[in-house]
């Protein structure tokens, strides 16, 4: 059952517009784009309880694709209304439009690891952080202070598939006390002073925090640090990027 | 001594816009442009043999700065001006004509950790890998394949003023084939069914592959591995990005 737009003029264009460009209008609509046939399949396959695709829009060189759902609402667009909204360049021609529940905040009591970002700004840094947590089976990514929202399409394309594995959630500062509580440890990075990554041990309920990319780490998660982790770096490299910084220590961590 | 320039039809703006644009012309001339003043600075204070400060460009607001050199050509440039040339939002408003210089590729004959990248083609991840590899104390960066320009903005921008003190040379199957002969071993990565990375040792002489982020590692050096390294994953990514996945292999190499 396949519809057919032919005008940018269309509400649902509009929709989609608004979709790709606003964190607001993905908010109150608990809606979000994915774009590109890896992620869609990932949720066609994977059937999330976090994830449903609600439409499909396909540009015409997917129409008679045996690989599309046969029971999924999907609209064709013209090449050139396609283009207007996609973000990406040499688009595939395909996106969905996906509803997205947020869960309230859950953690193990009893053992995990996950990863508390502080304020990361930049998008590709934020997908691929997402993408490496799910590689490294960390059990959930933590978003503190004024993130990025992870429904942004940038955010989503780099996590190339990933994101309909992770656990992503907002949380709140007293949510970061009540893991203190339950006994989880509170790594930060640091460029200078702290342990050798290469040479620590970390417990089995740990918190590793990535600050932002311009400030660091806030003052919030400075004052409750239970361990400073320090990647060894030549003096003529100041620092690492964001994503790689906390790759490496995820994957360190999870390798003992 | 600050010269001023008011029209983009002056034909320094126009070489600008060629520099930041186009590979051929950075090579014909053997030079490119770095932009901002983290990158600048350094160069200025670490006396490179092998970039050297051409021209100066700046914005008014840099006009009375102490921090600019006095021996310097500097020309002033109206913002509206300065935008057109600049390749980031919320420009500082200052960038630099640098020559460069490139020595033919030698190696070490006794001990030496290379990252050999091929056919790298996003300026991001290579800028990334550039400052990862001079963080990690690599001896230098091989660039084999279709890589992008490592002059290019954007790679520049990437390395976070870290282009200054990475050794980077385009190389030929023949040069890798010089190194394979001097007794040097070829680490490739492999999602599956190669060592794992924190069980591995590795050779005082070593080089780390990165394949491209579309195709892999090419048959010329997949032929020519004598080891292969695999990040151990969860079943729900499929890859790592491979800026993260060659810098995770480069800290873990040198942690021995």
């Amino acid at each position: 059952m396949i519809r057919e737009i032919t005008s940018t003029a269309n509400p649902l264009v509009k929709k989609l517009r608004a979709l790709a460009t606003s964190k607001k209008a993905r908010q109150q609509s608990n809606t979000f784009i994915v774009e590109g046939w890896r992620g869609l399949s990932t949720l066609l396959t994977q059937n999330s309880p976090h994830y449903q695709i609600e439409q499909l829009f396909i540009t015409p060189n997917w129409v008679n694709d045996p690989r599309l759902p046969t029971d999924l609402d999907t609209i064709l667009l013209p090449n050139f209304v396609f283009e207007k909204i996609s973000d990406v360049k040499n688009a595939q021609g395909i996106l969905g439009i996906v509803r997205f529940s947020t869960p309230p905040f859950k953690f193990s009591k009893t053992a995990g690891h996950y990863l508390l970002l502080d304020s990361i700004r930049d998008p590709g840094n934020l997908g691929t952080l997402i993408r490496s947590a799910v590689g490294a089976s960390y059990d959930g990514i933590l978003l503190h202070g004024d993130c990025v929202d992870p429904y942004n399409p940038k955010v989503i394309r780099a996590t190339m598939g990933t994101f309909a594995f992770a656990d992503i959630w907002s949380i709140t500062t007293d949510d970061l006390d009540a893991l203190l509580a339950a006994d989880y440890t509170l790594g930060i990075t640091t460029g200078q002073g702290g342990e050798n990554l290469y040479e620590s041990t970390f417990s089995n309920k740990h918190l590793l925090a990535i600050g932002s990319e311009a400030h660091g780490i806030c003052k919030t998660l400075q004052q409750r640090a239970t361990q400073h982790i320090t990647i060894p770096l030549a003096d003529t490299c100041e620092s690492l990027n964001a994503a790689i910084a906390g790759s490496i220590c995820m994957f360190q961590i999870k390798s003992h």
